[in-house]
């Protein structure tokens, strides 16, 4: 069902010096997969990431925020599939440390030096015994290679792994980054759970690299949307080995941050967007670009407005130009003062809507003619100011509904 | 497919004293079918509305609001369905305006004493020639007894008629009032459109009646979920025909009006959840209860959280106590400050989850009980104050996305 989604080299995904993956199969909600993830990092690498805003953030996402401030230093992280150890209390706090406690025991690391995280079922027992079993195994084929391994080891509803990778030279210095992601979105994902890992081998200050990883989860994993549900477990994780031969980047204010920072951008806006066309029953990629905003902030709500409406994406789902339906996402996405009477709305290059009214030139046929594509642009033009925003999103198919009413089965 | 709908007898429908209704087949869309209803009020009624919010509202809408404060009086609502006059620009608003201009040229009235209403698809022009060829016969055949005929002529996407009718004494009066409504609901409906009516023969002064409208909207037609979108032209209106012998009722404070509040109240709520048990694709009637809040406010940004997930929605329909979804939806509601550790959460009498956690208690068959229902209570508790709200929803199913997709076709 996928939506365009590229074929992956597992050779093209090039390995980052100072960084090693291993899997298990740890059965951990159903045999011979992999679902247990490790990834080891060399001594001296600096790693930030950013978690759910989700008030009910499950155990290994606390643990995470704890162990990042601790700043001993990152040197593993561990990830199963199959249960999110979310809404489990106390003893799921307790299971996420005792992850973190056994794999710093087989490694030689403090547990606070281990990041766990976990995607799945929430609401039940993470099967701790099952995960610590596993451990072993996903140290013992630890290897740099293994990035679309890894991918697949982190699937859940996802039915491709997603994973990009690319070098650049950067003051003539070549910089390689690979990351895998998996789920459904960051700020808006359903509970398939969005997970990112992108390590690079430039060397980078934790204080620009915390830096960093914000202004790329807001121009990546924060742009896209399924249905509009929060996971209780979304991460995005930056790791900076610092193997390149490229000088450390210490200021935002470098030539070197600037072409690092859109190398990171544009990975992790493939991986965010390898999510989408993946997404649950998907059988539409839709950007939704709203222009003419007074601030990002407006033209982001009216964007997700749209991106989250089940009415416009069961109407894209449908290729039925039943496009007054974008019309009345934008006048309930809450920017109270919108004069409606500016606006102006294109699917691709067909002008729909003309200064808040059908265009006397729309043909239906014209919009048919682009909602039968399987990528569409939704342009809105606010007349209201100069800034921008940019969503990417999918459809809502009768697979969507079957999907997650099967989940669990 | 609609949920314990009831069986309407049009015979339980009192008629208003001084209300008549009356309807025309127009072919707005589709050959044979009621799609023009207008109901006339005698000279001396009152009439209130609250309208949507969404800033693309329809011409209808905003001449509604215009006619409303002129105060001439209002006489008689004009509501044709298959086509919403919305996203129509100007040529929408000189329609909407045409239509009353026109109905009050027939029947005598000020073009200002009309109320005009549409509910369909939007973004397409208003065929008026035909709206106006349809008056004549809507006002041939009014009747005070037409209240189910009337349901069946306000009808898009529902698969039934909604109506609902009642007597109450108040201070030894006689009060009859009776309503129609159709489409999915006022702050958060589909496109379907929600439309209320609702007359009773109490006299009531206009400020009184005001107050009234909106009191009774917040704890009905505010309080509905159907896929979180919000239309162009959601409307609900009281007509106070006076006729009854009860002296007017004049202030918010006196003993007659609380009992006629709550009796209209009643029949909101009736209209309200009907749209909710006939939601499209609906098998699952849900009523959702947070409790222990600080203010109503964020009860109901909780409860409309879990209203509007469709992770939620398809676990439902599934029957499947996947209920980690719901503690998520409450995470992610929005209330900053919420102690997650405190929340407890029941499926009707099973308790969930407890301080935040897997209540250690529950059983996956007690859950699995409740989910195989047809209505369901989803109980939140805070336990942060004493607020409370409720919503209510239904689930999301294969058929949702098939009439939605289908819509127009």
């Amino acid at each position: 069902m996928a939506v365009n989604f590229p074929s992956i080299d597992p050779a093209a995904l090039h390995p980052v010096a100072g960084v090693t993956l291993g899997w298990a199969e740890a059965n951990i909600r159903k045999p011979n997969r992999k679902d247990v993830l490790v990834i080891r990092v060399d001594e001296g690498a600096s790693v930030a990431g950013v978690f759910t805003q989700n008030r009910f953030c499950a155990a290994p996402v606390t643990v995470c925020r704890e162990h990042l401030a601790a700043a001993k230093g990152i040197r593993a992280l561990v990830v199963n599939t199959g249960n999110a150890n979310a809404g489990t209390g106390e003893p799921g706090m307790a299971h996420a440390r005792e992850t973190c406690a056994e794999l710093a025991r087989l490694a030689g690391f403090d547990a606070q030096q281990i990041l766990p995280f976990s995607t799945g079922v929430i609401l039940e027992p993470l099967p701790i015994d099952r995960l610590k079993a596993g451990l072993p195994a996903a140290l013992a084929n630890q290897q740099a290679a293994h990035w679309f391994d890894a991918a697949q080891a982190i699937m859940t509803t996802d039915t491709l792994p997603k994973a990009s990778s690319r070098q650049v030279t950067i003051d003539g210095h070549v910089v390689t980054l690979s990351g895998i992601s998996k789920g459904a979105g960051m700020i808006r994902p359903n509970m398939a759970t969005m997970l990112g890992f992108l390590a690079f081998d430039a060397k980078v200050a934790q204080p620009v690299l915390d830096e960093l990883v914000k202004h790329v989860a807001d121009r990546s994993f924060n742009c896209i949307t399924i249905d509009g549900d929060t996971s209780t477990n979304d991460s995005f994780i930056l790791i900076a080995s610092g193997k390149s031969s490229l000088p450390a980047i210490t200021s935002t204010d470098s030539p070197a941050y600037v072409a690092l920072r859109d190398a990171v951008t544009e990975v992790a806006q493939d991986l965010a967007q390898l999510i989408v066309r993946d997404g649950e029953g998907a059988t539409k990629f839709m950007t939704v670009t709203v222009e003419g905003g007074k601030d990002a902030a407006e033209c982001r709500q009216i964007a997700y407005a749209i991106g989250h409406s089940p009415l416009v994406k069961t109407a894209f789902y449908a290729s039925d130009p039943n496009l007054g339906r974008i019309l009345a996402a934008i006048g309930y996405a809450g920017v109270t003062d919108l004069d409606v009477g500016k606006i102006d709305l294109y699917l691709d290059d067909v002008l729909v809507a003309k200064a808040g009214g059908r265009n006397p030139a729309y043909k239906e046929e014209d919009g048919q003619r682009v909602m039968k594509k399987s990528e569409i642009l939704i342009r809105v033009v606010l007349g209201r100011g100069n800034a921008t925003a940019t969503v990417w999103t999918c459809d809502l198919s009768h697979d969507y509904v079957s999907i997650n009413a099967d989940y669990r089965s």
